[in-house]
């Protein structure tokens, strides 16, 4: 009886926003993924991880201990433990803290070591509870409803740049950075979508002109695009949402956020607990 | 007569999605077009071609046969061949088998079988079938409508370059590498498209300021593009198309789709066979 | 008596479309000043030069002697000479022929013949008789309705190239590239376009971290633009012009195009000759 | 009394525009604060430096003066000096001016002087009091009523990169240019924005790929700021406001524009002079 009490406890410190310590929860957890992702960034400087290689270890230690503290109460407290580890903030959960076991037993750091950078995608854990939803929310369904328009200009695009590709491989061949049509193509993507480094140019007069075309062609073809999501999303109507109606509530086995009033999981059809 | 039904039952399976076999005609169809494209991708490859050479050519062999049999029986059970030999997608078809015959006779491999990369358009023969036709469709004649106008901007852009591209030719001139008019045109059209590659930069000061005018320039006129195709894409509007009428029919000369009730293709006016 | 009248009919043939003689004359008119400014780019490219030295000047020859008598009957058959002369198209027909005359005295080539590309601009004023104008005009009017939002964008991201620019000159300095204001300045109009050349790039940390911020500023400013452009285009209303309205008629003084019933210019005030 | 009258008839030159006075001087400020902006980005570069030395040590010490002359009749004729010195533009005025008084005792050139380029700031205080500032209003309720949106995005586009960022420095490594993930986010920065300085480019071919998809994302993702902005903008309307209705008046200590009719500023309570 008390294990059920501490259990529920446990969840609603974790997966509520509204009681004082659910609340103070979320902005330790916030703080610590984003100075965790900070360390991995900086560990990968050369000079700080062969200067600074102490203290990152220590930090590192500290992080995973306190995300795998988590992870383990995450597991303890969920009605439905299984659905929660094989779920994708539970994979992503996992990924964080067993690279730093892992480099114990695997020498090759750099590999297993970067993984921790999915550490950030658990922010958006928390964002969910936050305003900035709704907003995502509009972005997202005119995304949704733009998407097969999207699918079928990306294709066209991938088809362009295959034979504009092939077709600049041919003109300027491989003495002049053309080596093959793969590297043709990548070249003609860096070009169409008007990023440009520069590390393969045309040399030959031919080259130039069909390269110029190519970047009128991809002046005008960044319009459809964003004229798609723009018409979209001046079609999206969003219903509001009851912000007021009480407790927020977040389904403990997916981590979509549920009105007060459900009792299952409008998502995955997890029972939810009673917030109190 | 067993010929004749031969042909139509030949016919069917070539150009309908209805039947299991026309399904799976087009599944197998699609996956060998993809797969022989990215064959003529890899072994474009120095040290693919060099390693993997008799793989290679035993899959072209693979993949030229099997599209010259496809060719020939799309020859043979078309009711009017000469028209498909001579449309595009006959065109098309007879290109992708070519290049493997005449590399036995012509030594030069590169400029031949590159040719062979125009089998990836026969993808469009197949996706014309799909879902995605109608949202090409809007994208198409939102492009159409908004063509006069692009038109006039595209010309806009080119007179605009042409002077640009004199100017800094005589201000820059050939010891910073503007060695000549086109050359200055196709840095003029490298930097107020923004795609920037960096081969030819301005080294003068004033040569500097006529580029940051062109490129701010660039950033405002990029605004026209958009805006055209944005304000066609919010006025078109699309019938919706009678997807459950029954089962697809495709015109065997131009492969255009038509109405399960049609008898003649509304495009060239070809005689449609009845799917049974 | 014969003299006024072989003016009017030269003035005709000149500035009508709608005669036989009219539009033949600027149909090899606008096949004369595209070939002329084609070779004006090709006798740049030093090898041309040398090898078909001779080749280009008589071409160039044909050409200048032509358009100079255009040039002397456009002026003759004028009846307000004096104000052709001085419009601007009046101008750009004397800049198009007077650079090869001064070639026999002046030496350096390329500063005075590069002066005969704004013969391209020529081709504007044909232009205005097609079809095109009316989408021109819509553009036109879109952008000047909304000149005033993008004068506003424009400065503001001056302001802005201001400021990052002795940011990062202050920041990075004349060790990496940025050796003054000016230059740094010119960096950050070339980074916040999205142009990227790539031949001044940030090399310290900061300077990276700097970069990055501009360049996802400049990222979500480009929206500003295209929104301004796109809304002020879905407002334009262009009424419909009577194009079957009679015989077309062009101004002689500033080639504004004019309804067949007007007698006099309603830009110019200029009195317009009535096509018999 | 006669202290009074003067404190008043310097304010109302000062921050009004309705008198020859007050107009003449808001021009001849203009025409400093360009030129001086001008001089500070000559001064920077080297050549310029060394040769017109004192020339620029002249000019600067003429328009340091002037701008303290400025500075202190502002604060004098001020009604409440504290709140314009703690102001905005009143902190800008002051880093105008003292930059030039440090250099005589501290010797770092560099540092110091370019935060006179903040002067240009103070061009935007002028321009509060013209016709462009309803331009300005328009635009800027557009990109606030998108902030969170655009804010949204940005936060998806920073963890897109944080992920892209490390994958390509997993992929590429050290021996590729990828020196450290900051390094590989940066470059992924500059890709996604379509920038492209090319300075960092994948040479694997793994790294090509990855790199083709983030190109053909960022070009769909520059989509969504658009699509924001252009949606905001069309619904933006504005009031007109009332520009015959009197004198402008601009309040003293915020510079905000007020109503003729206004006692008192509508942003910080300031009470207004009466422009007699």
């Amino acid at each position: 009886m008390g294990n059920a009490a501490l259990r529920k406890k446990i969840y609603v410190i974790i997966h509520g926003t509204d009681t004082p310590a659910g609340r103070r929860f979320d902005v330790v957890l916030l703080w610590m993924i984003l100075l965790s992702t900070l360390t991995v960034c900086l560990e990968s400087v050369p000079t700080y991880r062969r200067e600074l290689s102490l203290f990152f270890r220590v930090l590192e230690w500290i992080f995973t201990v306190a995300f795998t503290l988590e992870y383990i109460l995450r597991v303890y407290s969920n009605p439905r433990p299984l659905k929660y580890v094989f779920s994708f903030f539970g994979i992503i959960d996992f990924l964080s803290v067993i690279p730093t076991f892992l480099a114990f037993f695997i020498p090759s750091f750099r590999y297993i070591m970067a993984i921790r950078i999915l550490r950030l995608l658990r922010v958006f854990r928390i964002l969910k509870l936050t305003s900035y939803i709704e907003n995502a929310q509009i972005i997202k369904s005119a995304l949704m409803a733009s998407m097969q328009k999207i699918t079928v200009f990306i294709m066209t695009v991938i088809s362009l740049v295959l034979v504009i590709g092939t077709l600049i491989y041919v003109v300027e061949g491989e003495e002049n950075g053309f080596t093959s049509i793969p590297q043709s193509i990548y070249w003609a993507i860096v070009t169409i979508t008007t990023v440009g480094y520069g590390d393969i140019t045309p040399k030959t007069a031919v080259g130039q002109v069909i390269s110029s075309l190519v970047m009128l062609m991809g002046y005008a073809i960044i319009a459809v695009p964003t004229g798609i999501v723009t018409v979209e999303l001046s079609k999206v109507k969003v219903a509001a949402p009851d912000v007021d109606a009480g407790p927020t509530k977040v389904c403990g086995n997916c981590a979509r956020e549920a009105r007060p009033t459900d009792n299952y999981c409008s998502n995955c059809g997890h029972q939810l607990v009673n917030l109190k």
